[in-house]
C-alpha cells in the first residue's frame, strides 16, 4: 500500500544528517543557511540620527516666532560638540549624528533665509520630529537574524550593518545525480528511432545550481542493466544526496530499488500515494547518503524537486523552515482528480483588478514538460477529493 | 513636482539599450533570457510512448475473454517489429515506443499468467489506453519557449529534450555599485561614534548576484566630495548601468546629481511620488550607461532594487516580461498611507486554513532595515488612499 505524501516527506526529512558549519565571507552569502544567530553589535540606531536635511534645533514650540542663528553644520559621519542657546540652530543632512542639546530638526524645506547667518523657519515643529532615536530598531545585542534562517539579499543589509564580513553557515549537502534509462540520449547527441534525450537530470543540475547548491556531480546515464547502475549508484553513495531519475516503478525492468539495496542502501519510502510521483523512492546507506529516485516522467520529476527533493535538501543544509510555502486562493476554474491519491495540479496565477485566481495549466501527463514549462508551481486536490468547483480556495505552491 | 511611480518606471525602462547576444552552454542556462524562439526538433512524444509497464495488444474489445500469447519484450530504446496475430501481444515497459500493429497497453497489474508462454488478463481494456500519442504535447517545429523567456530550471527540461545543449541568450548588463556617504565604513572596518556601516551597496551585489546578473563591479565608498564622487562616477559609466546609493536627496551636500551632470550624464528623473524612494534619480550618459541614484536608506533600496532596478536590468537583459508580479490578497489589518504619494508598504503573507493575508511589516521608516529584512516583499497602497481598511485586496508583490 502507498504511504501518503504527508508520510512520506516525514519519513524523507527524518533521513536527514546534521550539516557541518563553515565560514563564507558575506558577498558569497545569500543563498547560505546561518549556523548562529547575528546580533546588533549596537543600538540600532547607534546614534539619534536625522532623517530629513535640515536645521537642529531644542523644541521650545515657538521655532516659528523668531529667528535662528546658525552655529554649525553636521555632516554624515561627523561628530559636533558646541554650546548652543535657546535660538541657535546647527545645519544638519540627512544620517548624520544628532548632538546635544539639540532634540528636533525642521527640514530645509521649511527653512528661508534671514539676516546674514540666520534662518527663519514658515512652519512649527513637533517635539522630536525628524529624528531616529538610538535604540529605537533594535538594542545591541539583539538577535537580527537567527540560526537556521536561509540567507536572501535582505539579510545581507542586516549582516553588513552589523560587521558581519564572515558568516557562520553550515555546508550545504553535496548531491549528485544519475539518469538511468535505456531510451535515453545525452541533449548534445543526436536522438531518433525510440531513443530521446535525457531531460531530467539537466533539469536537476540547473534546479540544484538555482537553489544554492553548488557540490553537484552529473553521474550521467546508466543503461538499465545492474551492473552499470550498481557502479553508478557506488559512485554516487559518496555525495551526501543522490538524486536518480527513472526505474523505480513496477515492470520487470525497473531495477533501481533492487540495485540500491545490493550497494547497502535500505529502503525507507517506496510508492506514495500522490499523483504525479507514485513511485517514488527513498532510503539510507549505511555512510548516510540520503536516496531519492524519482520517476522518469519529467514533471514529476519537476514538481518533486520542489515538494520533496528540496525541502530534504533545506533541511539537510540547517534551515528552520524548509517545507515550500504555500498561498490560499480561489481556483478559476473545476480541477479534476481520480481521487485516490493527493494529487498535485499544474498551475499558475491569473490576476484581473482586485483578485488573483489560480488556473490550472492542462497536462496530457505526467510525461507532457512542454505544459510544465508553462507553469509557475502546483496546487493541491486532496485524497479523496474527486472534484473542486471553480471559486475553492486552494493551496497553490508558487515553486517553479 | 515629483512624477508619479507609473510615469518613472516608464522613463526608466525606455533608458535600457538593446542587449547583444551570445552562446551559454545548457548547464548554466538557468537565469538566462532566451535570445531565440527554442522549437521542437520532432513531434513530442516523438513516438507512440508506453505510459505504463504492461502488455501491448491490438485491441478488439474482447481483451480479457482469452488468453494472448506474448511473442516479445520491448524496452525502452528498442524499435521492435515482427508479425502479430490477433491474440498476439508484447511486453512493453514505461517509455518504451509502442511498434505496429499494437495501439492499447494493458497494465502489468492486470495480467496474469496462465499456460507457458500466455498471459490472461482480469479486466477489459479502453481502445489507445496508457499511450502517448506521437505529437500529442506538440508537433515538430512548434515554439516551445519563446525568444525573451527568462529561464527557470522548468524550461532546462524542455531545452534538453530537444537537444538545446548550446543556448543563444542575450548578454546581461554589467553592472557597477557605488555607495556614497562621508558616515559609511565598510562591514570589515569598525565602526564608531557617528559611523555606520555600508549596508546597501553589500545588498546590491547580493541581490544582483541573487539575481543571476554577475558581471558587477563594486567601486566602494566615495565621501562627500565632487572629486572623490566624480571619479568614481566616471569608473562607473563604462558599465551598462550604474547604481549609486545616497546623495540624492534635496541637502546641500546631496551633490551626486551635480556630480552626474559633470559627467556627462543627462537627468531623466529626479524625485518619484512614492514612499519610500522619492528622491531617486536616473539618467543615461552620452556612451549610454544607465544611472540609477537611490537614497542612502536602506529599506528605499531594497524596496526599490526589486520594483525599479531590476524591471530594468530584465529589460535591459531581453526579458520580455520585466515588471514585478502582484498576487491580489486581502489585508489581514488597517493600513495608512500619508496619501500624496503612492506606497509601498513592506509586509508578509500569512495563511490559515483556506486563506492567506498580507500582514504590514510595521517599520520606524526607511532607515529600519531590521523590519525590512522580516518582510517577503512589499504592497500597495495608491496615491490619495490615506487608509485601507483590513480585508482590503491589495497588490502584493512577494519580491524579497
Amino acid at each position: 500500500m502507498p504511504i501518503t505524501f504527508e508520510e512520506a516527506i516525514a519519513t524523507v526529512l527524518a533521513l536527514a544528517r546534521e550539516p557541518a558549519e563553515r565560514v563564507v565571507p558575506l558577498s558569497d552569502a545569500a543563498g547560505e543557511v546561518l549556523s548562529a544567530d547575528v546580533t546588533a553589535d549596537r543600538n540600532m540606531p547607534p546614534f539619534h540620527r536625522a532623517t530629513m536635511d535640515g536645521y537642529a534645533v531644542r523644541w521650545t514650540g515657538g521655532e516659528d516666532a523668531r529667528p535662528f542663528r546658525v552655529i554649525g553644520t553636521v555632516n554624515p559621519g561627523d561628530v559636533w560638540s558646541g554650546k548652543a542657546g535657546e535660538a541657535d540652530c546647527i545645519q544638519i543632512m540627512t544620517g548624520a549624528m544628532l548632538p546635544e542639546p539639540f532634540d528636533t530638526v525642521i527640514p530645509v524645506e521649511q527653512a528661508g533665509t534671514a539676516s546674514d547667518g540666520q534662518v527663519l523657519f514658515r512652519a512649527g515643529a513637533v517635539a522630536g520630529q525628524n529624528i531616529a532615536r538610538e535604540g529605537e530598531d533594535a538594542k545591541k545585542g539583539d538577535i537580527l537574524v537567527p540560526r537556521g534562517t536561509l540567507l536572501k539579499p535582505r539579510h545581507i543589509s542586516t549582516l553588513a550593518a552589523v560587521g558581519q564580513w564572515d558568516v557562520h553557515a553550515y555546508s550545504p549537502p553535496s548531491v549528485s545525480v544519475l539518469a538511468t534509462g535505456g531510451e535515453l540520449k545525452e541533449p548534445w547527441e543526436s536522438a531518433t528511432a525510440a531513443f530521446i534525450r535525457n531531460s531530467n537530470a539537466h533539469f536537476l543540475v540547473s534546479a540544484l545550481k538555482a537553489s544554492g547548491f553548488s557540490r553537484i556531480a552529473y553521474l550521467g546515464i546508466a543503461p538499465d542493466t545492474p551492473g552499470e547502475i550498481r557502479e553508478k549508484v557506488r559512485a554516487g553513495l559518496s555525495s551526501d544526496v543522490l538524486l536518480i531519475t527513472g526505474g523505480v516503478s513496477a515492470g520487470e525492468i525497473d531495477i533501481v530499488p533492487e540495485c540500491l539495496r545490493e550497494c547497502g542502501v535500505e529502503k525507507a519510502v517506496h510508492k506514495i500515494a500522490v499523483q504525479p510521483g507514485k513511485p517514488i523512492y527513498a532510503g539510507r546507506s549505511r555512510e548516510g547518503c540520503v536516496v531519492i529516485g524519482l520517476p522518469g516522467n519529467p514533471v514529476a520529476v519537476i514538481v518533486h524537486f520542489h515538494m520533496l527533493v528540496l525541502p530534504l535538501l533545506r533541511k539537510a543544509a540547517g534551515a528552520r523552515e524548509y517545507l515550500p510555502q504555500a498561498v490560499w486562493l480561489p481556483l478559476a476554474g473545476d480541477a479534476k482528480n481520480k481521487g485516490e491519491r493527493k494529487k498535485f495540479a499544474l498551475g499558475r496565477i491569473e490576476s484581473a483588478e482586485g483578485a488573483s485566481r489560480v488556473v490550472e495549466v492542462v497536462s496530457r501527463g505526467s510525461g507532457d514538460f512542454v505544459s510544465a514549462s508553462k507553469a509557475d508551481g502546483v496546487f493541491e486536490i486532496p485524497m479523496g477529493t474527486r472534484r473542486l468547483p471553480a471559486g475553492t480556495p486552494v493551496r497553490f505552491y508558487p515553486v517553479f
